[in-house]
């Protein structure tokens, strides 16, 4: 062993014990005669001190050629501090150093490693080893860690059992696009990597394996939009002989278990909405609800009044914003440009001013009297002093314009604060949704999610307004997990694959194993995933998951520390069947 | 929840609860006016009663339509059986049923759900998800999952943080064959799978991340031998700043602490042997020390005598066998037979019977006297009554020979016993191996793996006889881990990569990306990875992993259950920039 301490577990009560350190030179405080340094590893930072007048002269020259991210070793004696450092745990004590020996040198690194660093984003990932060096990231994976061991240990404590499932699977075009990878053993034949480990977990239920979780990657291969990977990491779990209440009372446990042991924060029960309520009151299916802002339909109060745009409206919908009724002209002003940019996509914007005195004073004024505008607070449940911003158009545009711009007032505001947690249960999502360019309708969960049993005759008439016995649970604004009681007989299954446009070809082709599966005793069962990724991050108070990952992909997809993906030899695509299709 | 109770915790001290239960029926034995059912699930089986005279009319008919695995639901009281089961947790109750819901039919499964089934391999792959409704596949994925939480409980309780490496990285000639990915962003560019994190878990050393395991999925693309997997589990696990001796400690600790856990067994410090003697002593670098049949050289007490072949052998070296100094002449010619089968190649093999009487009794008298065959017993420590069994030829190949009729004869004489656990570590590999084929010398280990200092000189020289700081963890005749202290700096990376061969172009190309981060400051460092599906099959005592693996492939590398491999899309294929290359 290179050491007898690590650099983070010295402090007074070592004094005058002779250790052995290692670890990186963070930096050094050359005074002539006397010779600070920082040692720094995994565990924290000790000061070393060469002394001209105490140190042996070789040692205290060699000490001098020490630069930044050198690894060392040395030996020594713990001794007070002078000026002692009350902000880290070793900073009573310091190392006076009498062997040093330079296990590796260093080229100066292209960033500094400290926790603000000069490194941008590019040429930190670039050199990803040097930045894992830092405390933001490397006490994220740290954090990661500890969250993982944590659902490991509160599922298997109630009997779950983590099962390995296979990475080489099968294609199916449903879904995301897939990753495949071709077979060398069986020409012109591909595996795919798993989107998710969906079907085995359903097939281990029909084994009777009862409880079942892995941590474990997918893959999807998209276009990568901000803050997305290629491959990511769920915690995929699934049940048998339970309905859709023991699943959520099961993984809500899960949750308040790693606030609590992770966060140390309690939390109640989760509440329940629904997705019907979310949409008309949040304009999303993933509210935050750490703050209020509740959306006020106006329908009933701006509209058959002599404004226009209100008239011609599906919907007319505001929010209140707390203590907003003092904005100036010029920031109401920016926020209508704010609702007006193409990302949010709104026409316009109508605002209220709720005075002090009960008064209004609004951009309608023209149009509506005192009256009218007391019931638009009333709705929007606007206090003295607050601002009521309304905005009108086709409802589920509307809706989504809105909760923008509740999102964004809230970041403004300072209600969005990482440390508070805020989980809620969405239920009774919709079995299918309409994709606009097809006008087909496809699986908003995936096509093994049951229908409600009581609204299975409308799966002919009205699609759309069937319900599924599926369920978010969302924390701050972010889906962390969805899940459903999945479908268990073949008849019910079939007739799923043949709504959403399968033919029975098609059906048997890629789910027969599935269905064939289903006639051999399948138990009613349910699941659901997290997303690791995210869940670690929002636990850790952070806005973004790539931190929380060890060697993340960019936006394209690749690896730029070892520069993945590449080109492969001509003899490795002769050995697997393929060649490049160049255009 | 369909249940109050599982199939496997009711008992006496349950008599007149009423219960709910749900599961597969395993069997029914209906007498007319009494009908039992054996309910299971996957903690046990529970008897259910329906008897003419106390079961609702509609219920009794009812559970005579029941067949093998349907899935019920029964609300029932619990009573006191009259013929007791003492074998079974639940054998002293059955369930006296009110309510009966069939949940689902089930088809008749294409083999017995029994312990001892009435399928073969074949089908139960096809119809794994039955399969793992047994209790030899169920048990021995339940088991994997304890070790698997015990092996991340120990370390984790040692500080080391489990972080996830990417599955997409890149493809390196070096090794194995890689299975690749297609990317469909980066035209004519491809990922590789990993066929183990090497060189991730180095740059987590380079990070500083001090002590690094990750259980993790692993990619060869090799010809399938038997009981090997394209997908395969590791235990992987690296450390900063320690020597080899303390690697064997912590992960000596790691499989001591699981034999104790998982096994209750108490194993003393693990013997420790170099490569060299475990060749010579067993013929073979993972030696199933369990029993004894230590390898005896004889050249010195059998060549210069009269037998020609002895005298041209480059090895004559033999083994005694406990108590088989009594085998027939038939048994004796059957061993031979074995011996030269092409399996095994040797040419012919020579026997010495011990007598009780302290004579010697051999196929040799011809040329050997009994002073001669005595220095032939004390060479193989031979006891009377005991036979020695004599191979000669080229070195390496008879030791081969000898250790494959070692482990044969142990498994005849019972010297195998599962229950047993001999581990040890075998130490001081040789750095490079000379492929016979190329005539060049390629890495024992892999590339990273540091030479020993006092045995850098002949390199130059005598490359195969340069050891490494490279170790095995062998249990019971099975290589369980292995691992090494790796090369820290450019340096020595630079000057190994010449020896196997690469030009310094390709070195960059392939390891560029290492091989800077050594120059940043890379801490001395080396780890281990275990095979997690091997480590599993022998702690359970079995001889073949692919129980222990949830959903294995075939020998073709195939999914027989889903049919992976298969073709996809022509529209994929595109997107991909790929076309399939028939010939």
């Amino acid at each position: 062993m290179y050491r007898s301490h690590n650099c983070g577990e010295l402090n007074a009560s070592n004094i005058n014990t002779e250790v052995t350190l290692a670890g990186w030179v963070q930096k050094s405080r050359d005074k002539g005669f006397m010779n600070w340094v920082d040692l720094r590893d995994r565990y924290g930072i000790t000061q070393l001190i060469f002394d001209e007048s105490r140190t042996d002269k070789t040692v205290f020259e060699l000490a001098k050629t020490l630069g930044r991210e050198f690894v060392i070793q040395v030996k020594g004696t713990v001794i007070e501090r002078e000026a002692k450092n009350k902000n880290i745990p070793t900073g009573e004590i310091e190392i006076l150093v009498s062997e040093l020996t330079i296990l590796n040198s260093a080229l100066t690194p292209p960033f500094t490693i400290e926790d603000e660093t000069d490194g941008g984003e590019d040429i930190r990932m670039k050199y990803r080893y040097l930045d894992i060096r830092r405390n933001p990231v490397k006490n994220s994976l740290l954090f990661r860690h500890k969250v993982a061991m944590e659902v490991r240990k509160y599922l298997s404590d109630l009997d779950f059992c983590e099962v390995e499932t296979p990475y080489l699977i099968k294609s199916t075009p449903e879904g995301a696009r897939d990753f495949v990878v071709p077979s060398r053993m069986n020409e012109g034949q591909f595996y795919a990597l798993p989107q998710s480990p969906q079907t085995f977990k359903q097939l281990l239920m029909v084994g009777g394996m009862d409880k079942y979780f892995q941590i474990v990657k997918c893959f999807r291969d998209e276009d990568l939009r901000a803050d997305r990977q290629p491959e990511f990491t769920q915690i995929d779990c699934e049940m048998a002989f339970v309905e859709q209440e023991d699943i959520l009372n099961v993984f809500e446990g899960l949750t308040r278990h790693l606030l609590k042991e992770i966060k140390g924060i309690e939390v109640d029960k989760f509440p329940r909405i629904t997705y019907d309520y979310a949409m008309k009151t949040y304009g999303n299916d993933k509210p935050d609800i750490r703050f209020g802002m509740k959306f006020g339909e106006l329908n009933e109060f701006a509209q058959h009044k002599e404004f226009p745009v209100f008239n011609s409206a599906e919907l007319v919908v505001g929010i209140a914003v707390p203590g907003a009724g003092n904005y100036t002209r010029k920031e109401i002003d920016g926020l209508i440009d704010w609702v007006k940019r193409p990302q949010v996509g709104a026409s316009g914007m109508v605002y209220v001013k709720c005075n002090e005195d009960g008064t209004f004073k609004s951009s309608v004024d023209k149009f509506y009297d005192n009256d009218d505008l007391a019931k638009w607070a009333k709705a929007t449940e606007a206090n003295l002093g607050d601002m009521i911003f309304v905005l009108s158009g086709p409802a589920n545009k509307t809706r989504a314009q809105l909760s923008a711009l509740r999102m964004e007032l809230a970041a403004r505001l300072g209600l969005r604060n990482p440390e508070e947690f805020a989980p809620l249960w969405v239920v009774d999502f919709p079995l299918l949704e309409l994709d606009e360019e097809s006008g087909r309708y496809h699986a908003m969960h995936h096509p093994f999610t049951s229908p409600k049993p009581e609204d299975m005759a409308l799966l002919e008439t009205e699609p759309g307004k069937v319900r599924a016995n599926a369920y978010d649970m969302v924390l701050n604004g972010n889906e962390i997990g969805g899940g459903s009681i999945r479908i268990h007989d073949k008849a019910t299954q079939q007739l799923m694959f043949k709504y959403l446009g399968f033919t029975e070809e098609e059906a048997k082709a890629q789910f027969g194993f599935l269905m064939d599966a289903f006639q051999f005793g399948a138990p009613p069962h349910g699941g659901l995933a997290f997303g690791l990724d995210r869940l670690v991050a929002i636990l850790g108070g952070q806005e973004t998951i790539r931190d929380f990952i060890a060697f993340p992909k960019n936006n394209s997809g690749r690896d730029v520390m070892i520069d993945a993906p590449s080109t492969i030899d001509e003899s490795q695509l002769k050995e697997l069947h393929i060649k490049i299709d160049s255009i």
